[in-house]
């Protein structure tokens, strides 16, 4: 196990109705004038947005809006909210939506209070260390946005999309989590975000670090309950319950408990952000079909914990570890499938990836190196991308 | 599942030689007169308490002392507590030791800024709504007192032992969590240790709230890496891995994640608690010998989320829930053995234990009706006794 520092401050209101208390939360961290900002219409047309808004409202909240935040999130919002933010003495962000919302959230936090451009902090030239406070109304279980001190952007201009990850400085504040929000989810969606939740713990669990028994079965946890509560969702979208096991699930994914004690790898999210970046597909669909790609690589080459995960996951009897990994893999296909999620670039809709340039990309973006269970270079990402196709 | 609200704000900083920091961290929160509280003399005898000692004034904190804390601490080290800080303007409390030096600690915290007698937050006449800063550097992982907000005193005269429970007041700024400290720690205390943090998963664990699976999978995941660890703890007490996987466990234990969104039950905590204010057992050892008792009980009743453990934890078998359930309980039995604790009152050392008294006392202290997986009465907690023989 590796020396660690752990923090994970945020104050999770979670349950039924919950969203009505985002006032009393707000008014709790002294916001005085809050920019919210949200996504597409489901927020506006479902009233939430009106009922947070009149909630702020009668705790004396003057309230600012940013809506239209998509999905893949984008640095121009980022910098329209910087603007509101900045002509209005805002002093909160309340992010109403999932993790590209959030996401947005945070960088306009952070960008508020430094003196050059945001994206300086995601380019690596500046170092995060302060940032107005977030709060969230979470409606997408997936990202892990709400606990963790992530924010994922891209530039537009360049197709580049990078994920700053900070210990504390962007951890939300308070994350309001209501699983009845996510009934209206397509179904597309909820499956997206049970891929993403299970690759957020799967990049933490494929580890060079030996001996974190615990986090290992933490992890190992999560993901069984994400598993096992999946199929529930899916057939039955408003299943109060399921959607709950799902909802906090993808919480945990990411606050970074499952994270403790070790190095972690990011390798397939580093590969699958430059399929979203290029062709703008679901993030979640995306490692879908990478992860299972990744996964095979390993398995012929440091089978051990991709064993260790097909026996404690899927229960795999198979003795031989490779083979083990291989019928795990096979496995979570399977599942992936069953809930109606693609796992070639074909079923994603990109028959034809230019796996050269998502290559040449992903290493001027991410370094000559990515990932940590085996180091890759470009002709290991590369052989990467084509086990997916 | 049910609403909850969970904020564990806690700075874990964890791993080989993480005490050198102690200075640092208690200097981050803002600290310029602690009080350091210890217990025996292994804290000095080591030269711990001098090293922390020197690492705080090397921030340029004053440093006043408080040692002798007894394991089931007592009332009176608290108000001496209390005076020194009054005296001596101190502004933040530092425990160097295990959970009774910890809630030592917390009992000060909560005491100096009271105008009444620091008890009444125990015996419920007052709300604990302030406290001073509290910060530990652990040496014995047992009673997750580093991460939870508790804090059990026993008012020595009386002989009555209680569990304060606060959300967030009492939670601990920083815990420093190095697992070598812990490598000297005799190895009945290691057990019982061992025993008290399953006790906190299992607390939580046995509940009336259905659809958790999120959270059972979690709390079964910390009880396995407990139970495959504590083996090697127990053979080799200086193998890090072993001890930094159990370390971590007690926190994860009690910090609050293995109880969101269900109702939580500590009877058995309740029903111990009383054998440990009239007899001075260790408290973990206490555990190991009721906590089989009430599931025994609840076998009998109850046996649904008790075969669910057996089968899980144990991986039991047997179809029938009843069967399941009690070949489960055997396997902790054994377990508990297997490391050297005791499963009954004579195995204690109490061969002839005064149930009638502490019935009579469990449920002046604790009221009429203590649990939640079943309720229970008087005639209950003394057949759990009685099971217990």
């Amino acid at each position: 196990m590796e020396n660690f520092t752990y923090c994970s401050p945020t104050r999770y209101v979670f349950g039924k109705g919950t969203e009505s208390q985002i006032g009393n939360e707000a008014a709790a961290i002294g916001a005085k004038k809050v920019l919210v900002v949200y996504g597409g219409g489901s927020a506006v047309r479902s009233g939430l947005l009106d009922r947070v808004c009149d909630s702020l409202k009668a705790q004396s909240i003057e309230v600012s809006c940013l809506g239209g935040i998509s999905p893949n999130p984008v640095d121009g919002p980022v910098r329209e909210g910087i603007g509101i933010c900045r002509d209005n003495n805002i002093d909160t962000i309340i992010a109403v939506g999932g993790g590209s919302v959030i996401d947005t959230a945070k960088a306009i936090a952070l960008g508020v209070p430094y003196s050059g451009d945001f994206w300086d902090f995601y380019s690596g030239k500046a170092v995060a260390a302060q940032a107005l406070p977030v709060g969230v109304v979470l409606t997408i279980p997936a990202a892990g946005s709400e606990g963790s001190g992530n924010s994922v952007i891209t530039l537009e201009a360049e197709k580049i999309k990078i994920s700053l990850r900070t210990d504390f400085v962007l951890r939300p504040k308070f994350a309001i989590m209501n699983p009845e929000l996510t009934f209206t989810l397509p179904p597309y969606q909820t499956a997206s975000g049970i891929a993403d939740m299970m690759a957020h713990i799967m990049e933490r669990y494929f580890t060079p670090t030996e001996n974190v028994e615990i986090t290992d079965r933490v992890s190992e946890g999560v993901l069984k309950a994400i598993i096992e509560e999946a199929p529930k969702v899916m057939a039955k979208p408003d299943d109060y319950q399921a959607r709950a096991n799902i909802m906090w699930s993808g919480t945990l994914a990411h606050n970074g408990i499952c994270g403790t004690g070790r190095k972690e790898d990011w390798a397939s999210h580093a590969i699958e952000h430059e399929i979203s970046a290029m062709y703008n597909v679901t993030h979640g669909a995306g490692l879908a079909v990478i992860f299972p790609a990744w996964m095979t690589f390993m398995a012929q080459r440091k089978p051990g914990k991709i064993a260790q995960y097909a026996r404690r996951i899927f229960d795999v009897k198979e003795t031989k570890d490779e083979a083990a990994a291989l019928e795990g893999i096979e496995c979570l296909k399977g599942f992936f499938g069953s809930i109606g999620l693609p796992v070639t670039f074909a079923e994603l809709g990109v028959p034809e990836p230019d796996i050269d340039e998502m290559v040449r990309r992903l290493h001027i973006n991410k370094g000559e190196i990515i990932g940590g269970y085996i180091p890759l270079r470009a002709k290991d990402t590369k052989e990467i991308y084509r086990l997916a196709l």
